[in-house]
């Protein structure tokens, strides 16, 4: 329907009375879109709020909602009632409006680029976001037993806390996170991790990721180098990327880290990304005398070790090593954990432990990141953690993952023999299997995943060529699932070893 | 108590049956320390366990325990039962202990250094981690009303929420966040804040200051300058420098950032600040022309601008500004937003509105930064949104605001008269009150605090000296401590006054 504005120009307003946006709405946008494209020029008259309200159909106070609503933005001036005008201060450009209107979809048509080691991650995540989806299914890696985590008791902590919540708890907090968490973790690092440190040294974080994230950034300028692990954890390789810094792969044997390798490829590298307790991916332990020697490393060369102890609770023959953290005597390791593994995931929330030279460097850099977790959460992971419901559920799932390990050994001997040699382990929630020599593990895995099995491929975690071997978690699936995974997967192989020798 | 090896050395161990440490750990802890300081060197020979347990009292399975525990970790080797003995695959230098011993607060003694972005942060905290500290007063600003927010209606949200719980929604979820949260902001955005995007383009960050950080990542490479409102927000400066940015201060008038200014000082700049909606710390809305000029400096650098609106949810004349975003037709605003003002700053969410073309990237890097903020958090704001209370809320608070700030100032002019010129404002949960000229903002804001009354001074936002100021927050303080916190801070800059004119 045509509209005269007072200077008798016509505008086409297009009013939808069942939209369901407000019509004063819909009259600003409409007038708003045409004073931008150039159509309503710099200084003319619009029409008086009785006129349009009029041809409109609608009341005038709509209209004025709208003029003043063009007003306060600047795109009209002049008083309400008197004569009101596009305003005439507008730059004498118009943007004009993409080719469906404004309402379409904004098209990627702006020429920034974006910084280099975003698209560095961007190549690394390719490797790695996979096994974040959300069904977790045989024999997805990483993911706890979630379906015997106590809810009901957790949902009863919350209730408590969340009934007495005082304003203060609702307010910031600290970046180093809720005190009686980080005095809780000091306890319980010291008696099961052989951790020593105060509840200042102890910040919490949002999962080990961010520990990892936070650690690289205060640790590396761009430029810097950081050993890690081959094969080893592309999300320590992120977060060194993330901070500017160039992942060293320094090889790894029977002992873990060979040290004596960092020491010659990248003498003066800034920290050593380490994961003592259980290697990722390959399993061992970092043994003791390379432990001493990679702290006599580090305390020769200014270096720091970052310890990511992602899974160290679950181990299934003696007790669990110590961390390399308790041997640190200058001051040197960063020790990393999380509650992902031990709780559930989606909690988000782990943990670091930092030298207390350098307390107040992770305090600031962490305040710009993010601040710090909900306090909600910490509150009740604090009292899961003091009242035993931790310990408790560390035991259960400790047995579970022994027999879902033992299960999974014993059908894969059965079914994936001459496909994949699975092998058991001591600890963790993932066993490794190794495919014949000169498979592709990479085309393994994508023939598993067409049979619903999600497996990971060792090269994954490597920048160099490798013996070729699927990483298979256990931890969160039922036994029945690991059985009929286990056939699947079997299946897969066996499909692809036909396909390659067809 | 002096202990003979087997080779007939003696060892002293000091065992505290009351200290609450199980037994089979202070003996090997014991152990393990003498080996580590060389007392015990490699290859020697350790008590047989009957012996030892003979000594200590304590049963011989407690000894096994700690040799067999010794052994694990490399410390000892030989059969149990058989002659332990230390391992002789030590290295040939011991790690020392600390003069305290192991057990001591572990000293700073490590030569590592921290990366310079990190020292920078810990330069800027001084000036911002103030106000995040937990108890709520006059005039601390940022923290909005939380002693009204509707607990009980979160409470009943959240336990519906949990007894319905799938162990889906206990695993990692996905780096963007919970996608009917992200559909119920799209939804938000568009009729409140004339925000068009689709649910694919929100990301849900744990506050907007982690929004920004990442922003910053995404888009500055080290050395890459980015425009900052002068005075300006130092979370935007403090991720800017997280990211190995520099910050190019640009001056405001009276409509907002002087883009002429910006273009002049650094025209290649990857990024801009702004905050359209209120500017932070000085209040004015960015003006229109203002608002086109910018977006045409993005279209015509390939910069980017990022529209922080912190608080556009408070106006209390007319209705809020439509967000710059709503003006963006080639897809270089980077919009951030935050649950903290509108709900309680200790749920950390926020979000962040991105780019169609820059979805990919933003995933990829906050998937290596921290992955997704706790999935019930998530789960409870998509309802309390959807069902209305968020809303009802606003539009609650809105009006005690409004009440709120004509107390400050009407207490304010009676009582500040000569000392702080209190300027009301149309938007917002913080006024600016002007001192007179020639003072200094810093000395009374610590006169103030000597009192109990938190205000920022002006120039902690500042790079460069500007005119003499205080931001009080009024939002979070009810009207009684906003009399009373009136009357301390008259109080506190008079005995400032007389002291300098003394």
């Amino acid at each position: 329907m045509p509209r005269r504005t007072s200077s008798g120009r016509i505008i086409h307003l297009h009013i939808d009375p069942e939209s369901g946006v407000p019509i004063y709405q819909q009259v600003y946008t409409g007038i708003r879109q045409r004073i931008l494209e150039g159509r309503l020029p710099a200084g003319g008259g619009l029409p008086s709020t009785r006129a349009l309200a009029r041809d409109l159909c609608v009341s005038r106070s709509t209209v004025i909602q709208a003029y003043e609503q063009l007003r306060l933005e600047g795109y009209a001036e002049g008083r309400i009632g008197a004569a009101t005008r596009v305003a005439s201060t507008l730059p004498d450009y118009s943007l004009r409006a993409p080719a469906g209107g404004f309402t379409a979809r904004r098209p990627a048509a702006h020429p920034g680029r974006t910084s280099a080691r975003a698209r560095e991650l961007v190549g690394l995540t390719a490797r790695s976001l996979d096994v974040m989806d959300e069904a977790p299914r045989a024999f997805r890696a990483g993911v706890p037993a979630v379906d015997i985590f106590p809810v009901d008791t957790w949902g009863r902590l919350m209730a408590r806390r969340w009934r007495l919540v005082q304003a203060r708890s609702l307010s910031y907090g600290r970046p180093f996170g809720f005190l009686p968490l980080r005095q809780a973790l000091t306890e319980y690092l010291g008696s099961a991790r052989g951790v020593r440190c105060d509840a200042e040294q102890v910040l919490i974080v949002n999962g080990s990721q961010q520990g990892l994230d936070l650690a690289a950034q205060v640790l590396l300028d761009p430029g810097d180098q950081a050993w890690l692990e081959e094969p080893g954890y592309n999300g320590a390789r992120g977060a060194f990327a993330a901070a500017g810094g160039t992942s060293v792969a320094v090889p790894v044997d029977e002992e873990g880290l060979v040290v004596k390798e960092g020491r010659r490829l990248a003498p003066q590298a800034r920290a050593a990304f380490v994961t003592p307790s259980r290697q990722l991916p390959l399993g061992m332990a970092l043994s003791l005398p390379r432990r001493l020697e990679l702290l006599e490393w580090a305390k020769g060369s200014g270096g720091w070790i970052i310890e990511d102890d992602y899974d160290s609770e679950f181990r299934y023959v003696g007790r669990p090593l110590a961390a390399l953290h308790g041997l640190d005597t200058s001051g040197c390791v960063i020790y990393a954990g999380t509650f992902s593994k031990v709780t559930f995931p989606s909690v988000r929330l782990g943990y670091l432990v930092v030298p207390s030279a350098l307390v107040d460097v992770f305090a600031a850099v962490r305040s710009f990141a993010d601040f710090a977790p909900p306090w909600l959460t910490q509150a009740v992971m604090t009292d899961f953690m003091t009242e035993g419901h931790f310990e408790r559920h560390i035991r259960r799932m400790r047995a579970l993952y022994k027999e879902r390990q033992e299960a999974l050994v014993s059908h894969g001997r059965r079914e994936l023999a001459g496909l994949l040699e699975v092998q058991p382990s001591d600890a963790g929630m993932t066993l490794l299997g190794w495919l014949p020599p000169g498979s592709n593990d990479v085309a393994a895995a994508a023939a598993a995943k067409e049979l619903k099995v999600d497996v990971l491929p060792l090269s994954s975690f490597a920048t160099r060529p490798t013996r070729p071997g699927l990483l298979l978690g256990y931890a969160g699936v039922r036994e029945r699932e690991i059985r009929d995974g286990t056939s699947r997967l079997a299946q897969a192989l066996d499909l692809l070893r036909n396909r390659r020798t067809a």
